[in-house]
């Protein structure tokens, strides 16, 4: 049973699972304490940090061991701008940051700091110019920018911001979770945080490493373990496994991603040969070695899950209907790019070919079952001119794709130059009904009041 | 090799373990997701949390995950301070909470907010009536009582100050990490906080109840997960096997606690016996059943903890020697006791009582090794009287048991009434000297300046 989910969480690596189990009888012990069972404890995690800083790139003082990577980013955020309070309190971040970057610069502005969010291009990267600008606003305690996107697989331009952040004398933080198990971040970054399950590691352990020298006071109440940065008992044969792991997965890397990289640009031209009205979204060169995402025009993101699911495929989506806050995810938003029928496949290490080509056999007909039950027009849905010259759409209540699939069932009724206006309260509409008209070559005229889209005709 | 240490972390139940593989191959996907892997998750996570609740005694709505027990009693107090802050800011505590609870005291603090200390007998317990006096203080936000003490195994009366508390509307967190395995906390506490690595269950899982009706603000950046009470992804092999392993160490308990009670009934006599200048500390009857702890006068802790570990046995101190801090602990520091040669006993279950025999064989010669080696006095140190009223023992920069035994080599030079000053900056004379004269019946006038201890012969 495929599962094509990588980028949320991924099997246990084989060398992770083997360390788990033999650390499980010689790593239960308090490391702090000095008797034997205590001193074995303490040299394996000095051993794991050893080898998950080499990995990182940095010194093993530098490094600690959280206990997830949103814990690593809630506390590199918190640390660095508690120590930089007097320097300023503007948090910068790229508009497609993970959500724990996002929900600790909500408690930041909620504490009366404040953050300013750097947008992307429709392929999901920040522009270098633009993100320096902002870092050299003054009062800029940090910088945050991810290494690769989580939900669209783009590389961000993070070597070049990190010298410019250099420059101006403001940290940055990286946030590598997706992106630590295929190689070292480049550059010279100030904090870094990563997740080890993302890489086959177990759960239960994030890295936070923070460089000599960058100002750093760990937030909220605080204990001696991990040189204070991170209190509570250390998970340690889950630590251990981690680092085995990391070290595993590295050296298997590049091998790994190249073969992955083959299949992602299978599926990349399989998709837009098998699916009609279909964008595949991301950087097509600038991106991970695992991850692919693209959206289906008139489909509900949760009925194609569960279809693929029948079929035993198991991937993601950044689609409202599958969020539990009913929003197109926030990076599809930030890039404006279609949100519904998302689809994220994110490869795993050692996935199949056959698999790969099972899941582009098998994608056309979900999408057209989908599509069907929905009642979505077809491809070619313009016509004769007709009737009047404006019509409007009452999809208010209605949820995605059900505004775009009434927009186009009547955008053939009104003469070329007539428009359609579209009365839509599901935020989906928001980012499809623009991104249909730019698939379909209509002109989107705005959104002329709160959840009221105007479209023109022009073909 | 006997591992007298339980009380700080204990070896894998079974349970726990075989709980733990089977998760790791059918727990590592996101419990949030809607395909397969993610629902197999979500059934083992709610199974996970019904199991506990259970045990905890609580709905299952009102108990979530943490990372640790640290991160349980973190969220707790802040949480509950949070959301209560229109009431008032003051924390009411006990002297002997774990460090957890200390720290999260001093961050309040810190942060504007006032913390009550409230003492507790020689026997390491809070007098009812003082610390509901301390809760019915105007201005109280939250009262923080452990069930037991970790490091003299002293139960607290927590039922009736839990209904003390309700009485006037004060929440009250109970720190159960202690106590929760071998029993439920009873009455009608607000917040309950445990680990499970201190019952046979993984690191890397504490346990967070809030009752129904308590007002709570998760502190800091929070996400979805856990109720919003605890952010990362959860851990879900370690939350199983913390889960199965909390069952059955219940089911075993009542029998389990008998026999390690004999044990340490056996430990308590066969130290008094045994070691000369010895005294047992903590409550004889109200206390834990597998925790014992005992101080040894004129004796260096660390040196005790290495020659026992040098026949095999893994124990823990308050001693300020084996501390990184340089001072007693801060249970032994409230309970006026002596804290030199301090040694805790914590039996893990299954603790065989051959190996409890043969600690008591070794304890004796290691002891007095230790003494052999400092030139400790022996136990009559009286004497005709001899010299000057008065004398001066420079103890400055020497560390315990040191001052101790400096006084006691010259207490028998000085006639009856005269005094002999001690000169001691270290922490530990403040509590050893005072305890060493109440040992040997001489009179402890007092500090009569920072360092300056002042001890009249009066036999």
């Amino acid at each position: 049973m495929p599962y094509f989910d990588a980028a949320s969480a991924a099997p246990l690596h084989p060398v992770a699972h083997q360390a788990l189990l033999a650390s499980l009888d010689e790593g239960w012990a308090d490391p702090a304490r000095l008797y034997r069972e205590g001193r074995r404890a303490r040299l394996l995690l000095d051993a794991a940090r050893e080898a998950a800083a080499e990995a990182v790139g940095c010194r093993a003082d530098e490094l600690v061991f959280t206990p997830s990577g949103t814990h690593a980013v809630h506390t590199a955020i918190a640390g660095v701008l508690a120590a930089r309070r007097r320097v300023g309190r503007r948090l910068v971040r790229s508009a497609v940051e993970h959500s724990s970057v996002l929900h600790s610069a909500d408690a930041h502005v909620a504490g009366g700091g404040s953050a300013q969010e750097v947008p992307v291009s429709s392929y999901g990267a920040v522009d270098v110019a633009d993100f320096v600008r902002a870092v050299e606003t003054e009062g800029t305690a940090l910088a945050c920018l991810q290494s690769a996107n989580h939900e669209v697989g783009t590389l961000q331009p993070v070597e070049e911001v990190a010298h410019a952040c250099r420059e101006a004398g403001v940290p940055l933080l990286v946030d590598a979770a997706q992106s630590l198990g295929w190689g070292e971040v480049r550059g010279p970054w100030s904090v870094l945080t990563a997740s080890a399950h993302k890489w086959g590691g177990p759960a239960g352990v994030g890295l936070l490493a923070v460089r000599k020298g960058v100002r750093f006071a760990a937030p909220g109440a605080a204990d001696e373990r991990e040189a204070g940065r991170s209190p509570g008992f250390v998970n340690l044969p889950a630590v251990v496994a981690a680092a085995a792991s990391l070290r595993a997965v590295r050296a298997e890397a590049d091998a790994e991603a190249a073969r992955l990289r083959a299949l992602v640009e299978r599926i990349r031209a399989g998709v837009r040969e098998g699916v009609p009205d279909v964008e595949v979204v991301g950087d097509p060169v600038r991106r991970l070695p695992h991850v692919v995402t693209f959206s289906c025009l008139y489909v509900d993101g949760e009925s194609l899950l569960h279809a693929l699911d029948a079929e035993g495929f198991s991937v993601s989506s950044g689609s409202s209907c599958t969020s539990s806050t009913l929003t197109p995810s926030h990076v599809l938003r930030a890039m404006g790019v279609l949100s519904e029928g998302n689809v994220r496949v994110s490869l795993p290490r050692g996935a199949a070919e056959e698999d790969v080509e099972r899941f582009l056999r098998v994608l056309p007909e979900a999408v057209a079952g989908v599509r069907g039950a929905l009642g979505a027009p077809g491809e070619a849905s313009g016509g004769g001119a007709a009737g009047p010259g404006s019509l409007v759409v009452d999809a208010l209540g209605r949820r995605c794709p059900i505004p775009v699939i009434e927009l186009a069932k009547v955008i053939g009724d009104v003469p070329v130059g007539g428009t359609v206006t579209v009365l839509a309260d599901d935020a989906a509409a928001r980012l499809d009904i623009p991104a249909w008209c730019g698939m379909r070559g209509q002109e989107y005229v705005g959104e002329t009041a709160r959840g009221r889209y105007v479209v023109r005709r022009t073909q």
